[in-house]
């Protein structure tokens, strides 16, 4: 009896009209977010309430649906996207009362829209191949937070008196660095502090030099790198009949031949011999 | 008859004089179009509407012998390049009375100056290679465009009272974050919610990494794959005698020269049996 | 008597001190250029005027010698680099008396500097292959002026009664768009048309997707390549004896070893076919 | 007794303890610099003296551990990343009285920070990368000095009435290209000049296309190139069991057994001949 529930959940769940229908309630529930932002009328707003009320228990529904079809049930939330969808249905379960709540639920209702990345598998896919980029862009990101906390520290010593709304404390001039990585208005602080030191520009040159070009130029390098990885791990993934025989797989049949050749040598040296003896008879 | 006026116009149609001529045409389309955004005196005026009258007969004509010289009819409103030439010149044959229609009159005329495109292979090929790249890029701006919904919705719940004109609603919030995107004195809207929201910043940074960076290195990635394949394919298309062996073609000679080997092998065995036979007579 | 005068030019052009002079009288012309522009007391003016003229002789006299140790004269000005060297040289030999021309004087002077560029050879090289990928840019820079040229006109059309300093006629609006793919406050001239056609958005929006993404990134993929073979070019030319057997090679001696064994065993059997013979007997 | 010290020492300078200690030390000495930059009162003054004290005391000793479990003591100091760590460690060492050194030892101070890339491994990578690029960077590099030079010369010839604050001389024409470059309100600057120079957009458009757009490109095109072969030297220093055989291996293998086949064929034909020449009796 269970077995056929689970069965005929599965069967449910794998249904391309169910797949529209979840994609379909997502893009809704996103125009209802949209539209929450402009002024509305009051039918409007009790119409948004009702929807409101219709996305989250479909969203329950599917959630559970997904769940109860899972063969393990432990397995299930080992996927982070598991984790993800669920905690987003669950936390807008949550009933709000006080006005100072209201507008966390209605920021929460707006993660609902990520909702698409983990039903849509081309969406999924980019994300992890981003998140497969991390660990190599972690170690860039820290080299480039080291060099924004020197700069900023040296920043916040010798100009914090021409400027305190720009370099007042190691924070505030983190800020500016990052504006001027940005090259947001930077010749106007450049001016600035140039009035009181001239050499000023070289603080400002070096920085730029070190964080937007080469470090720029260090992640284009990485996500290049990531890309191709993932580019050739998922051909690989769709046609694996399509395999292309590698180098080395050339470098084992030579090796093969090699050993028959020297195999047939030796059997045919032996024919010889064998020959030979009753010859030299 | 008909066979002999198509052979001839085939002719017409691959004669090096015919194509500049249509080269030549589309230059001086695109000329007008620029003078008649200048003050022009009555006479110059007069002579623009005349080369208009030419400039237009001259496309249909064109259109019409590639239509004809065509050999299979049906299958030339297959190619795209085909269908986007026959729009241009059969829109700008609709005769205009209003003066409301004129400006849209002169905005179709100003896409005749696109059919440079079709016309010089080598503009072509780009548009393809950009053309083939939009799929892959299609969920780049998918997932691109759902940040900037998720990040619109948050920055006009939150910052709409502060500035209306930035902030109002989720459309003008996305124009918003576009310039954010941009770089464009993004600082001046950060510095406005800065002063009544202190975290702000965390908002426009994430924003910033996320779209600016992570993303149009993703777009780099797939564009430099796209122009490999690309250059790939047209290297073969121009000298298919020049293919160079592949590792697949050393794998398949290889497995025949093993063959050969095992089959020289058995012979010789049974040649050496022969021989062994009546020796051991 | 002319031979050993040549030959002893050509001593004396490659010798490492004449070389080394050459960029030495190259790098203090660049110091004039650039003292030139500060305000200079009456001394050190007449100092330059001397100066002027030790450079100009120094140059003279390099290129003579230079021209007189080839080879092949005929041959020397086949060479851009040589043209270029003279044509610098040979220009401001040219006296100038009104003042008028003492600007235009000055400027062609500025040109000697580029001499370091036909002097250093790894300068050479990173010219020769910008001026490689030329022949590929030419057509992304002959599309991109398409694009610009088409939203040029619209935007004369429509936007010039808005502000006609930056809409007027077509070659202001080309100035226009430009600024807009830089990203330079192209806010302001968005907002500006907006009040009067609320849809413009799309225009600027598009715009900036056609060049400044897709185009920009479509440049990239040709520089990548052609560096790419440009590398490579240069690999090969500095250790040719360290060339790698490619796959063709390989391709053509599994071919040569098919051969051999075909051979050695059409030749076994025919020896086992001599052996046969007689043992048939 | 001093063989037992020092192999003690190389045992507490590999301990893992031993090694997060010392990044946990200059964590704490950043964020003092950090903290320093805000009012403190006067008893966190005292407390930050103390911890420059121990942080001082603690570089001094884990420098002279590193030093003396050193087997080789000249060797020490011929790499770059021991001479690094050294210097900043002794001028902290030099006692400031006069409030004017003040500033100077701060400054010291915020380098202590960089110590993290020399005592990280990951990041140490990514700065020997930087490095190794350096070299093909610096012709780039000189390249674009002259192209800036050359325009800094002109602009300040012909510009510097217009507005001699950024074309006064040759220098602060450098930055004002250099702002020129990072499109920061460049239009600002180009529409100065228009007013009096018609012409001039083609001296910004050539300089931005020279700069910008070709040079960033062979900056991304050099760097991508460098990421690629550390990748490569990476991978192969991690698991060089796994070294994947090359088409030069299997080059040399077909060799080996083109030679085994002829000696067999040679061998082949002698046992033929053997044979052959009892069975001509």
């Amino acid at each position: 009896m269970f077995e056929s529930l689970q069965s005929r959940l599965v069967k449910l769940k794998d249904n391309r009209v169910f797949e529209f229908a979840v994609v379909a309630v997502i893009i809704i529930s996103a125009l209802e977010i949209g539209a929450k932002t402009y002024e509305l009328p009051a039918s409007a707003m009790s119409l948004t309430a009702l929807l409101d009320v219709f996305i989250t228990v479909f969203f329950l529904l599917e959630i559970s649906i997904r769940f109860l079809a899972d063969d393990d049930k432990r397995h299930f939330f080992k996927k982070g996207w598991n984790i993800f969808d669920t905690l987003v249905v669950v936390i807008s379960l949550i009933p709000v009362q006080d006005s100072e709540m209201a507008l966390l639920a209605r920021l929460v209702r707006v993660f609902r829209v990520l909702r698409m990345v983990s039903v849509v598998p081309e969406l999924r896919v980019l994300i992890n191949s981003l998140l497969k980029a991390l660990p190599q862009l972690g170690y860039v990101l820290l080299l480039m937070f080291i060099i924004f906390y020197i700069y900023a520290a040296i920043g916040s010593y010798i100009f914090a008196d021409i400027n305190p709304d720009l370099w007042g404390d190691i924070a505030i001039s983190m800020l500016t660095l990052f504006r001027i990585m940005t090259f947001e208005d930077w010749t106007d602080i450049q001016y600035e502090t140039m009035d009181v030191y001239g050499w000023s520009w070289l603080y400002y040159m070096s920085f730029i030099f070190l964080t937007a070009f080469a470090f720029l130029n260090m992640v284009i390098g990485i996500v290049v790198n990531v890309m191709e990885q993932e580019h050739a791990r998922e051909r690989l993934l769709k046609n694996p009949e399509d395999k292309q025989p590698t180098i080395a797989d050339l470098h084992n049949e030579i090796i093969a031949l090699k050993a028959l050749l020297q195999q047939q040598s030796s059997s045919a040296a032996s024919a010889v011999d064998d020959k030979k003896t009753p010859a030299a008879d």
